[in-house]
């Protein structure tokens, strides 16, 4: 019989203590106070998925970067409050909220100033790399 | 320019009042007290999206079908408290907790007696068909 990938990775107090919180790209690249997590998609024993789950977290004030790609993105705020900016519109986001980021949509998460902003991550595995969009 | 298909989809107290509420299977299929709603990935706009994010709801004491397929699943719960079987283990989920469903691996859902079982599902948009099983 095949070996069972299958499992439970525990969260608490929107951590996993199964996987690295990394930095969520270059300090340069123009976001602010932004972690991630790889929650499944990437690990041994996950091949057979064709998508990542990732989690996002934004410090009060802080926001990532300002892009656009050709993949979708999935995304479930689970934590805080804050705002998206898609394309010219800028919405509010709370928990539960869903967002869907269309091919080549210009977007930005932001975390309200006094509270973080988490958020659940889903893209397939294999997809392009984002483009920074610098403003006028 | 196409039309920008991105949007924010609204949840407010585990409910999206923007997409339907659905009964999980036929009444007959060995499963209690579940609702579905499928949040992205089926919509109009949506068909960059290689996979489907659903949230589903198990009622105190409810269940979802014992069942196995080669699609794998990923779960994120987001509400209440509960336990999942993977194969002959069981193991108690909470909140923030991930269950990553290999392909094959035979499982189920259980919501505890006093509290709902809320969580996310994604998985691949095509996909076999979940295959019962019955206990001996």
């Amino acid at each position: 019989m095949p070996t069972d990938h299958s499992k439970v990775l525990e969260g608490r107090d929107f951590r996993w203590p199964d996987v690295a919180l990394r930095s969520y790209k270059a300090a340069s690249a123009g976001h602010a106070g932004v972690t991630r997590q790889t929650l499944l998609g990437d690990g041994p024993g996950e091949d057979a998925l064709t998508f990542v789950t990732r989690y996002f977290e934004i410090a009060p004030g802080g926001y990532s970067s300002l892009e656009h790609h050709r993949h979708p993105h999935v995304v479930v705020v689970v934590r805080g409050r804050g705002a998206v900016r898609l394309g010219e519109r800028t919405m509010p986001v709370a928990p539960l909220d869903c967002v869907y980021v269309a091919p080549g949509t210009v977007h930005q998460f932001h975390a309200a100033t006094d509270e973080p902003l988490g958020f659940l991550c889903v893209v397939d595995r294999v997809r392009d790399r984002p483009q920074p969009v610098t403003e006028d």
